[in-house]
């Protein structure tokens, strides 16, 4: 949600409200985030105008551009930033999804990433000849499957099928081509894909669900988790629980990075910071605030009293959208006994995720907590207003987490893989008998080291 | 087909075979093309890898960049060429199609374009869960269809509807927005599209079918059609024929431009000209050459003597591929009586379009007199090899058609539309009760002028 991630970030005065569509805009954005060595920029993406009610469209950014698109540009005017793209898995191809994101790899060199979402709201589905959302447990077992087909064609060519040899005639090895052949619950696809094998092998696999199925699927095959929490408590059981899932997928814990979102409110002083954040809440109008929540929560809060407590919400097994973010706003209303509009102004910057408040040194603080403390890998910075709070950020706050030794200080490796110290998956037919996922064997075989996990390369910027 | 047209072009001694997926090869082209004033660069595309028999995947590159992604990526790196992406309505759903187009125009501010295709093989169901390719009539209709949402979505909003009110909180003018709710035949489609109007009102429609249903849907929808003729006559009859069914439509001739392709071998003499066609066709190897001639008129030859003659070949009602191309080839074989390595060498370069041979002047020449001869308002420039055919283009026959009054010496609008002298199709809002379509209305409202259809704007590079 552009430009920023508070819903009035449009109306603040630093921001470029008509830039939204505008390559530039992004460009800027992209080089601001390389220039502050961010691992990675992700784009988040729905297939719908929100229009829970007619002031949502008059009062938020409903416009934005299609993620792989945009990311594909700004490959062309970056070197070493990563580019993740949301794609849904309800509402795609296999086939279609996996060109693009190999295309993309090969074009950026080896920097894309596919945040795999399985999409929330029925208006989607309308667009789509659906007549409604599918189940929240079919889209899981649908997105499992999207995820192999996906691999299996990026698994079309081996790595060295090119030999482009002029005197012979012999353009590929054609030995090392692999029809894929799948026929499955819900993809029948043959292959092979007319895109060589991605230069990282395939793109790096994100994932942000929270719920069961989604904890399940993340453990299975995820190589980063976006997540959403509140409180460090919360966050390390989060973080043990997913981490503890892998042993039985023979992963390792370095596997796969857990990065919660912040929404970094930056002063030079407190008071500046606070000040700061009273103003974007004194933007937010009212009807976009509950349109916000309603969205949220997948439930209309549009008739109840905004100065009134929230009603009576359905339980969560009923729930047919974000399972986990609803929880978490229900908890955060009964624990602190919010009216809709109070919980509205606690939710619209960040939406659920983390707000952290202050000078620079304290916003390190606070970065450095959860990350010492066992609750994240990295994180995933959501600044309130674009580019402004993201110049902040790269300006203010990260040099004093490199004073600490908790960032990098330049690029080390090329691709996305070795900026998060993710080792690059070989293809099957090298791995020569052995099972097809064998940490041991996929680290060996990538030639990466990453003895300390979740070093410096640990912070993550995000346009979501 | 990289590196260049010609089926050998990779083994080609100046070629760049091992570049076909980097993003340094596109770019480098892309701005030749634009140092020499090109309208646009086109990218054909399809969704498989050809296997007509296996030598083809060892002599022919069947890998290539999916086009939205590769033509976004180089919008950042130009400024004027426009942008032709391939993409079939038979594999695709209208939201994401116009989506991404909607994004791309947006991007590149304004240079986008659709080059509509139906599909042509069997082989690219097999990866969309069919059991086979969608029948040819049927193809058609649902194009018909398809192109109809897309433009509807593209109307979702209206060109005005942002206005970027902080004061008021009034990002989006509520009234300006417009739900599609489409149900048809082949789709369901509610909307709103999540992008704002592109900045060309729509993409420049482009389409190559020449069959009947083919160009029954260029005349009702295209603005750009590419074909392959041999001989001037057939080419004005097509001209004739196409331009001649626009009234129906409510549509004058200057609304659709017609581009034959062209495969230009330049030397700085005749007989250097000649030795590299005759280089170029050494290089072919016998199995590529059956297999690519097998794919056009799709008919497998490979059981056939190379040295013998085509054999018989189905009517042309009971092909389910390009039927205009298998009646060229078929026409071209049974008027020169050519055996079926005479008609691979013949027609593996061009692949059915007209090859033009000789000196700079000789090139211009040949353009000329299909311009001024009613044959053509431009061209399909294919060069055999890349990048070093574009450069000779660019640098030698450009300058001699610009001595000729034939070309830009500079670009002169931004806009693709504007490079073309196609007007803005107006928001059908804006047309307060007069027709849909209505020619008059949509050239005053475009606010363009193009008294002299079919002028400099003529020569089109293009990378299928």
């Amino acid at each position: 949600m552009t430009p920023g991630h508070h819903v009035a970030a449009w109306r603040y005065p630093d921001s470029e409200a008509s830039e939204v569509l505008k390559f530039r805009f992004y460009k800027r954005l992209a080089q601001i985030a390389e220039r502050g060595k961010f691992d990675l920029l992700f784009l988040a993406d729905g297939y719908a105008v929100s229009e829970a009610f007619p002031e949502a469209v008059a009062q938020t950014v409903a416009v934005r551009p299609e993620p792989i698109t945009l990311l594909s540009a700004l490959s062309a005017v970056t070197e070493h930033v990563g580019l993740v793209a949301t794609v849904s898995t309800t509402y795609n191809e296999p086939f279609h999804v996996a060109r693009k994101f190999a295309s993309l790899d090969h074009l950026s060199d080896g920097r894309a990433a596919w945040n795999v979402v399985t999409s929330n709201h029925s208006a989607e589905a309308y667009n789509f000849g659906r007549d409604e959302h599918l189940l929240h447990s079919l889209r899981y077992e649908r997105a499992r499957e999207f995820i192999q087909v996906a691999k299996g064609l990026w698994d079309s060519w081996e790595d060295d099928a090119f030999v482009y040899d002029k005197d012979n005639a012999i353009f590929a090895d054609r030995g090392k081509l692999h029809t894929l052949n799948h026929q499955g619950e819900w993809f029948s696809v043959r292959g092979p894909l007319n895109v060589a094998r991605p230069v990282q092998g395939y793109p790096v696999i994100v994932q942000a669900g929270a719920s069961e199925p989604g904890k399940e699927l993340a453990a299975s095959s995820a190589e980063v988790i976006f997540t959403a929490w509140q409180t460090l408590e919360e966050a390390r059981r989060f973080y043990a629980d997913v981490k503890g899932r892998l042993s039985k997928h023979g992963r390792a814990p370095e596997d796969l990075l857990i990065m919660p979102g912040v929404f970094p409110i930056i002063g030079r002083t407190e008071e500046e910071a606070a000040e700061k954040k009273a103003s974007l809440e004194r933007l937010i109008p009212a009807e976009a605030g509950v349109s916000l929540l309603s969205n949220l929560i997948s439930f209309d809060l549009s008739t109840y009293p905004v100065d009134g407590p929230l009603p009576d919400l359905p339980e969560l097994a009923q729930v047919n959208g974000g399972k986990s973010r609803f929880q978490l706003i229900k908890d955060l209303a009964e624990r602190d006994n919010l009216t809709i509009r109070q919980l509205y102004q606690r939710i619209a910057g960040a939406r659920g995720h983390r707000e952290i408040l202050g000078t620079p040194v304290q916003i390190a603080d606070q970065l450095e907590e959860w990350f010492v403390g066992g609750a994240a890998d990295g994180f995933n910075v959501m600044p309130p207003y674009l580019p402004g709070g993201l110049e902040d950020f790269v300006e203010l706050v990260v040099p004093e987490l490199q004073r600490r030794g908790l960032f990098r200080a330049e690029y080390e490796g090329k691709t996305l893989r070795e900026h998060l110290g993710l080792s690059r998956p070989p293809h099957p037919a090298a791995l020569s008998g052995s099972p097809r996922i064998n940490t041991d064997t996929v680290r060996t075989a990538g030639g990466l080291e990453h003895p300390e996990r979740g070093n410096e390369a640990s912070l993550h910027y995000t346009n979501r």
